[in-house]
């Protein structure tokens, strides 16, 4: 027994006993004659102290100790006169008889404190130093507990979880699937799933209708800011269910999850919004709905006045940031700058300040009368004292940057509170999205999304108006999940790959697998899956999902803890029947 | 709305309402002028009727339907006047009035039934169907069941779940490690892990006291017989703990267990066993103990005697069948012929008849006198009636083939009740097992297993005697779990790896990384996995862990469903920098 008691739970109904404690020296000092030590484990710090004249012997052992030591202790427990409320252990502390030093530290590359002063970089490469502070420990505590909290609810709810294979077969689409060579299959490759999409429908067919599953994906792809080679998802699929019934199990445990995890109660249903008005009002499928700062689109109102940037544009969309009619020259320019950085692309920024007077100060004066700004100002509900800022140029690149633009006046202006949650969901996704270079359609989500009902007919005569059974869950502008009803209808699947441009050859080679399971009772199903890591950072508050992956990779795909990916002998190639190429390395 | 109950859920209280169900036609009968379906669902099976006179276009549809064709029926719940006691749904049916065919069915490949018509390779390739059997259903709610208290247990016990990377790095020593190439490292390989147990104990480092994971493992092998390319362990690891408080806390989940999932009370403590002693009275390190029967070394009274086999015998060893004298020469052929197959591996089998009269008859009447015979089935503790079985050889060997006659005779007598339970802890396994061909000693479980205190004196003197602080747990003769506790000491370790034949530079080379982070305060610990497949397949009562694997691959590593692995295009190996060798394909 290395200890009777942990670092977190001894209170002042504990005074006078024995007690033993095992734990990481987290400072010692020394005042009064005395000296103090706090001692850190998972469940928290206790103070201990030596009365150094008294006990000479354990003075000097303790004199010895260096952060991060790990010490067993026993001693009584007191009362303390000088109390720290800003601990749980902050009434009490342990007079210590003995001490053992457990187990010896080098000097810690960075301090094991809530604000450390090691970079990220320092902190991957001892990430299990890392994983001793406590903003770590508490993000992957709220990461087991959502899990939980997860399987759980849709336990309760009949669902059961399903283990799909990890080595499954490569498919000619995968293109950004990792491949894994056979030792007994010489030449032959599984590849890692980068979504369990087909088992899940498969176990449709073989009739679990309530699937679930937490479950590693992976994709090899160049690493955008916030990706991981290895992901994890809830993974979700639902046999007899239409989209309203999805949508109302996954509120259901969104709320669960809100109110176990985080204590909110969210109110009544959460809104929904279709792609469309999304692109239209916000410039994004994932609008941050913490605060409203619509778009409005003054295209029509604003073009043919003589301005070339105006009247060249395809779309010219505005935003009312209301009382920020006084911002300053050096202000705008941040703005200005802000729009023209190659993420966001936008070639200028126009402003219109709406005086407290009534006048307008704008970039554009020479160009526009004030009965101009007036009309636009009254289009978009602008009143004196706001500012419309104004992006125009080609439609969809315009609408993205003034949607960055609109978070950027968001966060300027606080409206996005971390701690205040505005889920939506956002329905009828196009079905097919037009590819100019291949001059042909493709699946937005995956060519077994079913079409609207009320679309079907449109397959034929405009594909690229076809509405989807398609769904995303946005938190506070995150995608949190998504997923669609699934054709299960043979004569609509072949129609579908029909409009994918797809022969039946190639139907049968990429998807004949699954169309064969389909033959025999197909149930309608569909399903949804949720990116677990981002949800986890979301309800944890942190920015990136590598403070909530206990051993996450950085950006080039690389654990720089113990250098992986890494060369393999060239006995375990010739096992494999694969050989490196010159260019390799 | 597909439905609003389940075919599993309506029962007498429910008569009279109008009901909508879907599901898959089980089977259609005509008697007297009705047509009764059996409709089935994950949840049970519900009697539909129609009335083919009443409702004539009802029964023309009816006619219609083929075996697993999938119906949405609508109709009122009625008393049934002939009950079925076999199912929960036996007291009701539904008069239907009205039937939906969702979707029609190719004729199934083999009958989806308890007792199927289909071979296991047929089941395998349609494993969808399959799925939708019984017994493969319930393996499958099993397994989610146990996993989720396992979860529950632990949590309870202050355990957190973390995920830990499935894309590690590769080490000198996977040779059994599947290896996965980086496309955005061209050359490099991760690897995919045999077990989390590096990073379990870097989590112990960091300072996560009690961890566990439901994971994954791969091992690319020749596989077993019962062996699988990727399969799921309950990985646990603990800190501030000793050989007792890890064999506590994993008893006392595995009597949550074996309460919760087969409301079975074990009770009292877990028999525990020195492996000498297993060894040496089963012949093997996981004993079936639900029967005695133990060895019996009887190589001082038996050799010596002229008889050439038992005289040349490293060890002679015998199991006494009690009430088995009556044994007729078939019998006795058959055992031998059990004998002798490679698998057991032994020359010959000699067998003590002590009849009821007093008297024997044996295979070695002409070696040895009755006397003698008396003497062995003394030492045995035979009585009249019973029968010794020997075996005689090199000891290995020997009390290898033994065992196996051991649970032979186990079979034979209905000792091994497959729903009677008799778990085992082994424990004081050997640290280190001696190689003849290389001439050095290897870490019988790995490098970090930590000496018994009390032997550490041998490592220099006598390194082969040392054993560990190492455990399995054993349940009817299945290893389900093993564990240790870990070196956290520097010097000890050093040590340990000099006994291995490491030289420093070679131990930095393997275990640099892991030793790195031992250098700040690593706490003790130790750990324990269990086989979470094999245990499920235990409570299921099935042979075989591709029994309650959803989609399990083949002796081959073969996945026959969807014809996994298969080849790459050459555009994917060249961007993944590899290249296939001749000899490959």
């Amino acid at each position: 027994m290395y200890r009777t008691h942990t670092c977190g739970e001894l209170r002042l109904s504990d005074v006078n006993k024995t007690v033993t404690l095992a734990g990481w020296v987290q400072h010692v000092r020394n005042l009064g004659g005395m000296t103090f030590i706090d001692l850190r484990d998972r469940y928290g710090i206790t103070q201990l102290v030596v009365n150094n004249e008294e006990d000479n012997e354990l003075s000097q052992q303790v004199k010895e100790l260096g952060r991060e030591y790990l010490v067993q202790v026993t001693g009584k427990v007191a009362e303390r006169s000088n109390k720290n409320k800003k601990i749980a252990t902050g009434d009490i502390e342990i007079i210590i008889h003995s001490l053992n030093v457990l187990n010896s530290a080098d000097l810690p590359p960075f301090t094991i404190e809530d604000d450390t002063d090691g970079g990220e970089e320092l902190r991957m490469k001892y990430r299990y130093l890392d994983l001793r502070r406590n903003p770590v420990r508490k993000a992957l505590e709220l990461r087991h507990k959502m899990a939980l909290e997860v399987r759980k609810f849709l336990n309760d709810q009949n669902f059961i979880e399903i283990e799909t294979p990890v080595l499954m077969k490569s498919t000619p689409e995968g293109a950004r699937d990792f491949v894994v060579p056979s030792r007994m299959n010489p030449g032959q490759f599984y590849a890692l799933p980068q979504s369990p999409q087909v088992f899940k429908q498969l176990l449709m067919v073989g009739g679990f209708d309530r699937y679930f599953q937490i479950v590693k994906c992976f994709r090899d792809e160049d690493l955008r800011a916030d990706r991981q080679p290895e992901f994890t998802q809830i993974d979700c699929e639902m046999s007899f269910v239409e989209q309203e019934d999805v949508l109302s199990t996954f509120e259901a445990m969104t709320k669960h999850l809100f109110k176990t995890i985080r204590g909110v109660t969210i109110e009544g249903d959460f809104p929904r919004m279709s792609y469309a008005d999304a692109m239209k009002y916000y410039g994004t499928d994932k609008p941050d709905i913490r605060f409203d700062m619509r778009f409005v689109d003054i295209t029509s109102i604003a073009s043919g006045k003589g301005f070339r940037v105006f009247d060249d544009a395809e779309y010219i969309g505005a935003i009312c940031a209301p009382q920020c009619a006084g911002y300053s020259r050096k202000e705008l320019d941040q703005l200005t700058d802000f729009v023209k950085r190659p993420q966001v692309g936008a070639k200028g920024l126009v402003y219109v300040k709406y005086n407290d007077d009534g006048s307008f100060k704008t970039s554009v004066d020479k160009f526009f009368a004030p009965e101009d700004f007036k009309v636009w100002c009254d289009e978009c509900g602008a009143k004196p004292g706001d500012l419309l800022l104004i992006l125009a140029g080609e439609r969809r690149q315009t609408l993205s940057a003034l949607s960055e633009l609109r978070l950027e006046m968001g966060n300027r202006l606080g409206l996005r509170d971390k701690n205040r949650f505005a889920p939506l969901w956002v329905v009828d996704f196009p079905l097919l999205e037009w590819d100019d270079d291949t001059q042909r359609f493709y699946a937005m989500h995956h060519p077994f999304t079913s079409p609207k009902e009320e679309d079907i007919a449109l397959l034929d005569s405009d594909p690229g108006a076809v509405r989807a059974n398609a769904y995303d869950l946005v938190i506070n502008g995150n995608e949190i999940g998504g997923g669609s009803i699934r054709i299960h209808d043979d004569l609509l699947q072949q129609k579908m790959f029909k409009v994918l441009g797809f022969s039946k050859e190639e139907a049968e080679k990429q998807f004949g697998f699954l169309m064969n399971a389909f033959k025999y009772g197909a149930p309608p199903h569909g399903g949804v899956a949720f990116g677990f890591d981002r949800w986890v950072a979301l309800f944890a508050g942190v920015e990136s999902i590598r403070e909530v992956i206990a051993f996450p990779k950085n950006n080039a795909g690389r654990d720089i803890m113990n250098d992986a990916p890494s060369s393999i002998s060239q006995e375990q190639l010739d096992e494999l029947g694969i050989a490196l190429k010159d260019s390799g390395k």
